[in-house]
């Protein structure tokens, strides 16, 4: 006997135990929680930022790179400013206040799509860019790995998309560690980088610069700052939570958007002054924090190999947010009818499910397509970022000054602020990268605006279709049974004998391609036939299938008003591969009814042992 | 509205008119034709055979390629033997005596299935070698194409695909075009190479010869032989195709396969002799006719390309040949129940596309894989081909013996003779074959004979499953129908109405994951409910489908006796991506009940406009 049910187990092995529904809410977070959770992706990016500034300027000669703290202080400024802005969306959507939804509140569904779509990308390449700068930690610590890029990268998307799909997300807490384990590491590395500064014990890389230099053009320092901003992700990340917070939510997650903000700009300072006095510039196969760690507690050390570690951690961790993010995102903008019913969350985590996936094969693409190099994959990902802040931000001016609310003046100030700086920024990027890349997002952000437009308008029409309003259904009475046989045997018996009890005009039908064949089954039908008629067509053209298609028409064209149904006795081996060697015919029938109205398509099992 | 009938036009489109029972045999083939279709094989691999011997010797050094013209002389004998050999086949099965059939009938079947398992690779391997090498022809001419040589090749199989689809075999007459035009050209070259040669008139080719030398040892003799009995493949072809030829059709075809072998004896001495007279040495870029081409008709004159297109053409009118081999052979042993049914040909031209499409698949992995060289996939092709000539012979010897027909005496011993022969061949090809690949071959015979044993006794364990004697078939009175359902709309309420024609017990089930929404559907089922009762489960987890399924198992253990029909409304979209928002959940609960017995699924279709 096959086992009764394995549809439920196998979906718990995959997805792990549903959560009942009052339980969804026990687990709240405190601010050192939720500073943890939320705001791995945000601190997390200070592991490349300085790279980035770092490997544009150094086109232009060493000397350039003095250029690069200036530059960093503007983007704290803004990382300040941005972060006090969506201090703001955190008190007006206590019930957390996502880039789609103020958005699309605010300025309307065109540009809540715009921002839906915006952050897809973001999160796609929040994944990719996570998981490769977490790999260049290893690589930096071990080069020989170096030609491995890829498939380590790959294994820990595996590890991700497998995590997630299980449900790692009830457990919290675990969370708390790489964040800390972290934010002590670079807290460590720059107090003693420091000190070493300062009592003058540091000898400065000689690095292989190139040759050949390109003056330093405004353009150049332009596109140093654009690709230093990638400090300035996974800010948002706080306010899109706040209902995960425990009470009051709108004041814990303010508290935490201002020490993650604090923390990020600290450590963003720091390193990228330590690594302009340490003359570090990252390569391709080491990054500038890993050659920094070498130069400040000395190659090989422990702490050298911990600081690697917790970097690879903070990373994948921040990657990890994506897992939660996306899916969340696509049921929200499912749940509004712009994306297909698949990834609406329908109280299984199946919809989640496919969220995780669609998630997991384009991170994968873009892994594979750029070679799991951050630095190739970096031009790809500020205009999402930059698009979903400034939507965001100019949905937050209108949105106070419609709620006229006591000193919204003021808010709607500091919210048209962010909104200006953060188009300066998109501008100023998408200005840089273009050609670097960036034309593929511009182009994708339209593409998936689209998809989301027809499939609302497929669903509108659809809902169109199926209104009960002033619907008067047919009155079906007759309902004639069409069984297509190739022989008489236990399985088609069967199917017989369920057709008897569907109705009293029931037929086999039979297509003679051998005399003797057909006259053996006229003879056999008085015993099997029951009440069922047989029906033997003719073949000229030994053809099985097209008599039996011809007569399934004619058989219809007699009652345009009614149902016909045809039966197919349909194998159920007990092997998978078995499934090779039947039900082909059956397929095929399908396949052809697949199109006709007014045909029903019923199949009857039938239960192989072995 | 959708087309009534997309079936029959698709198909039609993708394999050609189908073929009236009466009009099946209206072309029966003379001696001129015959040849030119059944001897391509055969006739083309002198073309490369001699390349084969001589790229074998050289590593000797150049004075062992005198050793060429007395393992020719072996190798013509050895297919004048089997010529005559296959010449006794035909006289026993006028109705066609392929190996499959001979080994079975005479040696059982497992000798039959080691055949025909042999036949099958040796096919693919006649379609990927005859590809290569005919473009090897072309690359030759045109040195500049070799690094495109493997697309090459897939495009000369793609059309071969194509066309056997569409079914070119209708037009035989065609294919005496180019068997002629190379035959012509071959004796064309030989006469004026003789002539050359004669007169003095040549000036040999100073080849660069490697350096390094091994001795040349009697392993190194033994692997030119067996890689010069390449042209005694395809032999076989004639004896195969009998019953195709014009009556008498065993006279006919015995002078035909006569013919072919004198001719293909002549011109592979031929060129072998010319070949060491003119020293040309063959490189993996240029055949070693082509060489011989330039250097008897001259570099870039008219001769030399039209000898090279003739030699494409054949070649590709060899593997040409696999096509209608191959899809014939699987329809045989699919008939005996050794592969899946859908090789078997039942009238419609749909069984010869499976053998064709997996043919096609098979000599692509092959032509990758060994990147289109015909030198490496050399080793491959001749393990089948002996194997299979072993068989069929030894099964002839059998055959005589039982028959006891006057003089049974002497065809035995001929056959008897060319079975030794084969044999030696065979265990010659072996050994010196298979560390170069022949091991992978060695492998599959067994691996496939398992399949055709593994299919074999699965069908015979359905038919004994399915036998009607002392079968009893359960009276099936009570017949519950279940609806699940997720609102009320056209499409619910149309398979209501279908439902109540089915039985008298029609409950529609539904999953209250929101109260409100649960009211509201009681509420209009007084309106559209009709003779269905609504039953309503309740979920503790919002999960849809657990409860829906365990109720289905619970109305089945009601009646454990009766089919439970599970009806499943389905939306059919107008345009294929539709399909991508629709039916997922029906699709879940499919495959979900797919394994529980007396359950039926039926599927009632609703259309979209659009």
């Amino acid at each position: 006997m096959p086992e009764t049910s394995t549809f439920p187990s196998l979906k718990r092995l995959l997805v792990g135990k549903p959560i009942p529904s009052h339980l969804a809410h026990h687990e709240r977070m405190s601010r050192v929680t939720g500073l943890a959770i939320l705001s791995s992706d945000a601190l997390s990016s200070v592991a490349y930022a300085t790279d980035f500034i770092v490997a544009t300027l150094i086109v232009a000669g060493i000397e350039s790179l003095r250029y690069a703290i200036p530059i960093s202080v503007v983007i704290t400024t803004l990382l300040g400013i941005v972060a006090f802005s969506y201090r703001q969306t955190i008190h007006a959507y206590p019930t957390g206040g996502g880039a789609y939804r103020v958005a699309k509140e605010n300025l309307g569904t065109m540009a809540g799509l715009v921002a839906a779509a915006s952050l897809l990308v973001d999160y796609t390449l929040t994944v990719s860019v996570g998981i490769s700068a977490g790999v260049l930690a290893i690589t930096s610590a071990a080069p020989q790995l170096v030609a491995y890029r890829v498939e380590i990268c790959l294994v820990f998307l595996a590890l991700l998309s497998v995590g997630n799909l299980r449900g790692i997300r009830e457990s919290g807490r675990i969370f708390a560690v790489p964040t800390y384990f972290f934010v002590v590491s670079i807290f460590v590395l720059i107090a003693t980088g420091f000190y070493r500064y300062a009592t003058g014990g540091i000898e400065p890389f000689v690095p292989a610069v190139p040759e050949e230099r390109v003056p330093l053009t405004t353009l150049l320092l332009l596109t140093a700052f654009a690709n230093g901003c990638t400090a300035m992700t996974g800010v948002e990340a706080v306010s899109d939570g706040v209902p995960a917070f425990k009470a009051p939510e709108a004041k814990n997650a303010a508290a935490t958007l201002v020490t993650m903000a604090a923390l990020a700009i600290a450590m963003f300072l720091g390193i990228t002054f330590l690594a302009h006095a340490y003359l570090v510039i990252p390569t391709h196969a080491e990054s500038g924090l890993s050659q920094l760690a070498r130069a400040i507690f000395g190659n090989g050390t422990i702490l050298y190999y911990l600081l690697q570690a917790a970097t690879t951690l903070i990373l994948i961790l921040a990657a990890n947010t994506a897992y939660a993010d996306f899916p969340r995102l696509a049921s929200i903008v499912s749940r509004d009818r712009f994306l297909p019913r698949q990834f609406m969350n329908q109280g299984d985590r199946l919809a989640f499910s496919n969220g995780i996936l669609v998630l997991s094969s384009f991170a994968a693409v873009l892994i594979i397509a750029f070679r799991g190099d951050t630095q190739s994959l970096l031009p790809l990902y500020m205009i999402g970022v930059f698009v979903s802040f400034t939507l965001s931000q100019t949905g937050m001016v209108l949105h106070w000054r419609h709620s006229r609310k006591p000193g919204w003046q003021t808010s709607a100030l500091i919210n048209g602020f962010g909104a200006v700086v953060t188009g300066i920024v998109l501008v100023i990027v998408a200005v840089t990268k273009t050609l670097e890349g960036a034309w593929i997002v511009l182009l994708l952000i339209p593409l998936i605006v689209t998809v989301f437009k027809a499939t609302r308008r497929h669903y509108d029409h659809v809902a169109a279709q199926l209104t009960l309003r002033g619907y008067e259904p047919q009155r079906r009475v007759h309902n004639t049974v069409l069984i297509p046989i190739s022989g008489l045997q236990r399985a088609v018996v069967e199917a017989l004998r369920y057709a008897e009890t569907l109705s009293d005009d029931v037929r086999a039908v039979y297509v003679d391609v051998d005399p003797t064949a057909t006259s053996g089954l006229q003879r056999d039908w008085k015993i099997w036939g029951g009440k069922v008629n047989l029906v033997v067509l003719e073949s000229p053209f030994r053809s099985v299938m097209e008599p039996l298609l011809e007569y399934i028409e004619q058989v219809e064209g007699e009652r345009p008003d009614d149902y016909v149904t045809v039966i197919l006795p349909e194998f159920v081996p007990a092997r998978w591969w078995q499934h090779l060697l039947h039900n082909q015919r059956a397929l095929l029938i399908k396949g052809a009814l697949l199109f006709r109205p007014n045909t029903v398509v019923t199949s009857v099992p039938f239960h192989l042992a072995r």
